[in-house]
Parts: C-alpha cells; structure tokens; sequence
C-alpha cells in the first residue's frame, strides 16, 4: 500500500501514541524518534517561543508510555523511567510504537494480547525500530507485510533458522512503510523514520523548523549503508516471497 | 589543544560519567550520545552474546544521572525519570555530561558549584550537546575555549546582545573538542560528538562493532550542514577572537 500523505491531514494533526516501555528496551529506539517527533508539536514550539502562525499549524502530539505495571523500569541504558500507563489502563491513541530489546525476548501475555487488539481496530497504526518488529511478529500483525528491522537481529536469527517467513523482511531500506506498519531499521534510523513520518504528516515550515533545531538531515530510505550485513542472507518469504511467484 | 588519542588507553577504558539532568532537558540530547556509548560498553556486548575476544577489548562505562534532589523529573519528551545522585552525593567521574535545556534557563546554585568543582579537577572532563554549552557558559569554565553549541540557539542570543563573548563560539562544526571540553552543536550532533569519542578513545573493532548494531554512519564535524544558521551573525570573541589580534 502505497502512503496516503492527506490521511491525517486535519489542520493540525492531533495524534496520540501509546509507547511500549519492555524492561532492558534501547534507550535510543524510543528517545530518537519520540523526541524529534515532539520537537513539531505545539507544545514545544510554544516553550521555545515561536512565531504564533507556525505554532498554529503544528501538530498537538501526546504519549502516552504503557508498561505491565506501573514500576519504574530500565532501558538499555539510562535513568530509571516511570510508566504512565499499563496495557490495561492505556486508553485509545491513533498510534502504537515499538521499540527494540535484545533478541530472543520473553514478552508479557498482556503486551501480546494489547498489540493484537490495538491492531485489530483498523484506526491504529504501528511505527517500531529496531528489533521491535522481531519482537511483534510472534503477534503475528506483520504477516504478509513488508517491515524493516536491525540488520544484525535478522542476520541472527535467519542464520539459526528462527526468522518467521510470514513476514516479508526488508533488509535494504532504513525505513518502510506498508499498510499501517511503519518499520525502521538499526536503531538510529528510527530518526530518519520519525523524520520521514513528520515529512507525510505535518506542516512543511513546521518539519522545516524542527530540522533546525535537531540540526539533523534525515536520512532516505535508500541506499541503505549498511544493506551489505545482509548480502548472501536469505530472508526468504516463505509462500509470500515476490521472487517465488 | 589537539586531541590526544591515547590518553584514556588504558586496555579497556574504563570510564565514569556524570549526566546532570536538569527539569525539562531535552531528552534525545542525553539518550542519543549516552545509548550510543553504551552500546561499545562490555555489560552491552555481553548482554547480546558478542565474541569474548571483543567484550574484551570494550571499555567499561558507568553511567551516574545527577539532579538537585532524587524526585523524579520530566525531559523534553519521555516518561519522568529518576535521577541516581544528587549533586551533593555523586562519586567521583572522569566525565561530566551536559545536555540542552530551553534558554534562558535559571540553574539552581548546586549545580553552578557542582560544575565549577568538578572542572577545578585537573582530572576531570566535559561533554556537553546543545544548549548545554549555553547553560555552562555562566559558569566560566568554557571562557577562552571553542565550544560548539544549538545554532538556533546561538544566533537568538548573538541578536539580543545576550551572548557570553568570553567563551570562542564555533558557528560552523557539528562537534569541537578543545582542552578539557567535547561540544556538539544542535540535538542530534550530540550522537556524532559520542561517534567520535569512541573512535578517539575505544578499541577500533569495538566502534565498527557499535556501528553496525546502531545502523549508525556518524558525520564529521565539518562540513556542517546547518553553518547557514550563522552566516551573517556575528558571534564576537570579545578580546580573544582570532580576528582582532
């Protein structure tokens, strides 16, 4: 499915995201694309005192970060954090996002059951970074889908033959979208991602600015510099895969 | 003063570092350097199961996050997080790790005096991202050094005459190092000044190692892609400015 970049084009954009904290999560997963994400909201533009008219057109952002419980946890690096929801208690937002751990992961039944129910509703969309999407696949929402994700992590587990073909794996793109999947790839293309996904949806004085700020140049999906760690991997596609067709 | 690669070699490195988190910081200024150190750091290899031989040759790091007082606080963006230390009762570090802030930003005393104190320690080292550079300049201890910091934030106070011309602000970098002080420029550069700290001060089979799990290409310091910001403002260097002599 190719992206639709009037979708949620209401004038702002009012999004809510429920961030899903695992215990040991990448630090970086999550701050990088949230908070490059947060630098476009109102809320930061009003704190840093901008122009009102670019104010006005910026998106209204809220996160929402849901965990089992309501215990602080740690990420891979960082100080302790405090959830502000759990699975059960998050209410209704447009989007999920899921960040990486190490692989193989041991998720909670309640994430499993939150995730196959969020996606259910077919006005909830997911962004995930990193191992993220190897840890959503076993919900089975990314079947048949083309998703992004850590190029090491696939290497691994389709070397050790535990990489679940139902997916259709992309191993040279920093980014991809497809139905309501939004995938990065290693951890620091989830920058890139959050970048590209403020370029579809919001203002383009707002992205500009927020540029500025972050003093970034996001990067394109392709060509992807580290496309080579998969070269002679084979991430097969199982029945799905184009090439068998 | 060049850089000095050697230094820190000891084999491996094994550093500690003091993350000063004042309320409303902004969160990927800290996240993306210090998860990006991390993932050099031999708890991180060892967690994902690298070759002995490389976990090896990894520096130890140790994390300490400082704040007036250990009530949790709130960053840009994110979840409230809970500081480790206290100025008062942090140990000893080999770094001080600085992030941006909104400016201008009234610092609570403990931290003017936990940062002089610490820079007072011939031993004692500064990495700052952002604003951070602007939020350390009252103290003194940049004064007489060129120190990188967020364009957009050094151009707002070039225009409002409020700009500290002691200190030699570099306009054109993304990342500086001079004596003592490590600067990044805007938010993401601060991910670039932690690229080239490993690369200075990790083993070289480490950083490539760290890279690759990131998906990371890190940009060099010149050319800067947002020196526009700049041009035209004329950032003075008071009595010190190369120009003047």
């Amino acid at each position: 499915m190719a992206s639709t970049p009037h979708e949620h084009h209401t004038s702002p954009p009012n999004l809510s995201f429920a961030i899903i904290l695992l215990p040991g999560y990448q630090w970086l997963d999550v701050a990088g694309p949230i908070d490059y994400l947060n630098n476009h909201s109102q809320a930061k533009l009003r704190a840093i005192n901008s122009d009102p008219a670019l104010v006005a057109k910026a998106p209204i952002l809220t996160w929402y970060y849901v965990a089992s419980t309501l215990d602080p946890i740690s990420a891979s690096s960082g100080p302790k954090q405090t959830p502000t929801h759990t699975f059960a208690t998050c209410p209704h937002v447009d989007y999920v996002f899921m960040p990486g751990n190490e692989i193989p992961y041991a998720v909670p039944p309640e994430f499993t059951e939150f995730v196959q129910t969020r996606f259910a509703d077919p006005k909830v969309r997911f962004l995930t970074v990193c191992t993220g999407s190897l840890l959503l696949a076993p919900t089975g929402i990314l079947n048949h889908l083309r998703v992004a994700s850590n190029k090491r992590g696939l290497k691994f587990l389709a070397q050790s033959g535990q990489l679940d073909h139902k997916v259709h794996w992309v191993g040279d793109r920093r980014w991809v979208k497809d139905g309501k999947v939004w995938s990065a790839a290693g951890i620091t293309s989830g920058i890139d991602l959050a970048a590209e996904f403020a370029r579809v949806y919001f203002d383009k004085d707002v992205v500009e600015d927020a540029k500025e700020i972050a003093e970034e140049v996001p990067k394109p999906d392709t060509p992807d510099p580290y496309a080579w760690i998969l070269k002679g991997i084979d991430l097969g596609y199982g029945d799905h895969h184009p090439h068998k067709k």
